[in-house]
């Protein structure tokens, strides 16, 4: 369903053309920081650059509707709503009938039956992943009082692949500077090029977010199923377009011996640290201390002007689609403030498991 | 916790020393005919090989405790219980103080303080994946009741990578009747000789297990955060020493163009298919009715004999360590039978939660 | 939290004076016909009498925000928002340091600290029950679709019983047609005047609601910790001011010999019933086929005008407080609609768990 | 389903008939320290008294499965399990087609089918209280290092009512020390011959358990649908023939005045206090601070050996029904300390999730 969390718990509501979308962020604790414009500001990191992304133009305008008073939290669940203001509902009326491939029309149809919201992708547009932006900018601040900070980039894009081993303060500041969110200028250049082209030959573009978090201590997540990687990887599958997840050295890992992917304990100022960070700082399901480190896989943007095969559902027969609407011709770049807040979000809650962060007024 | 699911709930508890490990699984609909040998036979895949696995030799005998009368379920849960016999925890106390690289030593004991018990791994040893297999068992028969079947094998181990695309219908038997669960005789001997190769370098291997499942009507997994997708890839992240989870052409996918990774759609045989499955049989985190294509990446074995750096808790200061217990030079193989009851867990409770299995009698 | 359910799954939200109140209902099935009047028309019952109820004048006009499209459900999560206007917190702020007696000013400030919001009881103020009966609209909507009906009414105000056994058909048109829910017009104005009577010396009145569910088919009802009566009585008793829930007989049956309490079984136009029904509908956990009967205790309301002892908590010492607000002088009358919705929001629910009710489209 | 709690999760299992009952503790911080002898002490107290309980002579030898090393928590779930012996199910195979009036014969086999297991009343069965005594021996180790105190009596049976007022100092021993768990030995005289009556009769008796728990903090509680209220009730419900539940003055109060059943504050030791507990120590569903103070209602034991109207549902015909079994004519003494045990696993659940016990060894 669309409740996701223990002791931090986030619900998700809303469409791409309906009203508009938001979230209740329950189990904040009350009397933390918090204003609309840091909420705004994560946000508007999430929408999309002039050129390279869809011309669907939403102001984005965060509003609170309960559990913040004088930019405080009150301990009431957080209430964040993003009204839907540019939807243009025309096009998708025919995707009842025939699905886009690569999309939830069919599935969807088929589950909700007729009644179900298609327009825009209803409720498996990537437009509900704002709410979770927002929501992600209150667990950061969270994580904020305990020292957490979380920066991601893009790794790769189509098949640019930046091969630089990054730290979490070369790429927080970097990352935000370009459209395209790596963590180099001159690769960003490289990028932008990349999605431009794509776009000309109507097609779209996949790519890896790397995300980092540093300064988680020891001893956050839960044993066997409550595992840090499961809880992680649980909310990193429901961004929309994500199909691959891995920590540390991951299915590169799987290719090498013990001897070469375990990471050695040293002591260093005074504490255990490992000298590699091929576990990605999660031993046991439970974080080392050393950096969190996520590498998320989107797939190609489904939406492509290009002439697809699909099948009329009335006719039972096959056709093809030719896609107009309005996309993103890679969402990769945008994908990067949701891998952040999706992060976030887990970690936070964690923390309020864990006994890292103080639930109570106490 | 040690708690998954929604409407299958599944609890697992023991240790790999304490008297037995084993497990709750709730949710079960009564009358569904199940014998002790069934399970018991899953158990025994899980088994190590005499020759690549650890020498430490469990019976691993399953016990019913609750919810089966006469080979049929009773709509109580059902309790599984395996002994633990041929436990040697003389080598585990030294782990305490000098934690081992790779292994969840170091943060178990930060978490739970002296108390834990670290013998055998304790609750974060593989061993705790054997009820995870033995209910596996009952989830597959209540999936053999809608027509799905699973089967999983060893598609990568070290370097060597099985490259064929394979079908659930020839890796089904095949898999099961080489020691490292490989899809092809040939490759087995490969595979056996790498291992064996390891171990006798003192060091160890990983691999990557592709689990398939065919039969699954379309309409399987919740929107959002219940996803397909996210379900399972947080049960598959909770077996020890799985490090990456993919769907379909997953990482692979990240590099291709929108055109060349969308699952274009076709008539066949009256039915809505796909030409490729790049989506692994999910759009929207809904099933398609597409066969489910998952590959999960494990690390390789953390317990090497070889000398490593680590530390002493209790000085603070620099030590070496060399781990002679009795380990498994690659988990891998052990891992396919674990990764097909995970799958299966998942995909029962997803039914279930879909109404395309009967909770009920009537 | 502020979140209740399995299938179908309540989150609430807002408080009395910030922007406003309501609520994400969470599973309800797709292509449920329901119009924003038949949710108006169900939170309008809950708004207070002229003369009997708080001065306190809001519209509680319903917006849906998600979920409904063409007054159908789509099968994303619906949200209600009712916002306030009325607001006046000018009398609030001393409750802070003089806390109410019978309030949870007290509590909530030494839980949530200073940020916690008390303006006109924040997130514990009986206002937010208005988004429980929107939402329980939508569940008597769905419970509709399968043939079950509720209705509660006013059996006790204060000293004045309803002794008269009553039938659901009875009750659930008198009681929405006087301003104390009563069941029997006499009765309702000697309710009216006691109201009044406690009102002029600045007191107030508790009382209890009697709720019958009917229709219920036998088999709903989960085992032991998700049995009917605990699944009812937890959300019943998270209605403000609620202190005591029974079923049937109750604590009446306490007191009872086996002989008497026991229903026995006859067969009546070919289904088992009982004859009597002192176990309100519920044996084992399950719903038996008979009427559900449940009695729910109201405290009287909190706020009196009268003089009362308290204390200054900076001060930590004695002192006394009069309170003025607006307020209601009983609320009985106004927990009627609630203890419905309460009812039916859990009634669905369980009906979902046990597929009385379809949860998918096909 | 089987599982309840939050931070501190129970899992029951088994069946009256079967190998055994037994649960999961799971959430329990490491380092508590806990014998067998005392888990065993409390599921002694819920064993049959020789002369007015059921001839069943269960030993109810109680084996630490999991969780526990050296009379200390791991951290890891704790599994308790507490052997069938004595069972006698020749009885019961009639049930099935004859139900009996009170038990849940009739819905179990509704819903369960020809599979349910019936005997001795399945997992129906008050047997399964068994576990919840050895699991609630758990939670009160935990509540005492919080310095917290739970304490139940028998305050009615039948309709001998005990109408002083008592204390948790008063009746912590006495009620241990006669058979019916009475507050005062000469009312405890009274009971036993009320129930030697009843069972001379053929006939069964109910009764009221006041529950006090006593040293619990203020603070403890979550708003809305956890409040105290809801979360105590809701597992109070689920033990077998409880069908009301109270706090403080509960139905009593619903007759008062606000005046009357306001507890107004005063300064006491430099402490808030309320000069009455109408509250029963909770306000807002968050403690106070003041004794929480619940009644549990108890019906009179369904098996009576009287013969009753029953239906045959093979045939669907009127018949009658002698239950012979071996039955307690009133279970409200055993039920004693289960609702302790009730009590104290909400308790200690709560007081994790407010922070008043800590999770973690830090």
């Amino acid at each position: 369903m669309n409740t996701i969390g223990t002791l931090l718990r986030l619900t998700l509501f809303g469409s791409s053309h309906g009203p508009g979308v938001g979230c209740v962020l329950d189990g904040v604790p009350a009397g933390l920081e918090i204003t609309v414009e840091e909420i705004q500001r994560e946000v508007d990191l999430r929408r999309p650059s002039m050129y390279i992304g869809t011309p669907r133009a939403e102001a984005d305008m965060v509003e609170v509707l309960a559990g913040v008073n004088d930019s405080r939290t009150t301990g009431a669940p957080v209430v964040l709503f993003i009204a839907n203001r540019d939807t243009d509902s025309s096009k998708y009326e025919r995707f009842r009938t025939v699905p886009r491939p690569g999309h939830a029309d069919l599935t969807a149809r088929n589950k909700y039956g007729d009644a179900v919201d298609l327009r825009g992708g209803g409720q498996f547009s990537g437009r509900m992943t704002a709410p979770v932006v927002a929501a992600g900018a209150i667990a950061k601040a969270m994580l904020a009082t305990a020292g957490i900070q979380i920066a991601a980039y893009t790794q790769q894009l189509g098949r640019l692949v930046d091969e630089e081993e990054r730290y979490l303060r070369d790429v927080r500041r970097t990352s935000k500077e370009n459209p395209v969110r790596a963590a180099d200028p001159g690769l960003a250049l490289e990028m932008v090029n990349e999605i431009m082209a794509a776009k000309e030959e109507g097609d779209s573009l996949g790519g890896v977010v790397r995300c980092l978090a540093v300064g988680l201590p020891m001893g956050v997540g839960e044993p066997y199923f409550d595992s840090l990687e499961s809880e992680l990887a649980k909310m990193l599958f429901s961004i929309p377009g994500v199909k691959g997840v891995e920590f540390g050295s991951g299915f590169r890992g799987a290719g090498m011996r013990g001897s070469e992917n375990n990471d050695q304990f040293i002591i260093e100022d005074g504490e255990v640290r490992t000298i590699t960070n091929n576990a990605g700082g999660i031993l046991g399901g439970i974080s080392n201390g050393m950096p969190v480190d996520i590498r998320v896989a989107f797939k190609p943007t489904a939406s492509i002007s290009r002439e697809q095969k699909s099948v009329d559902l009335e006719r039972m027969e096959d056709t093809t689609i030719k896609i107009e609407g309005r996309h993103d011709p890679c969402i990769v770049p945008r994908g990067v403030i949701v891998v952040e807040a999706a992060t976030a979000l887990v970690l936070a809650d964690m923390c309020l498991r864990g006994d890292f962060i103080a639930r109570e007024h106490r």
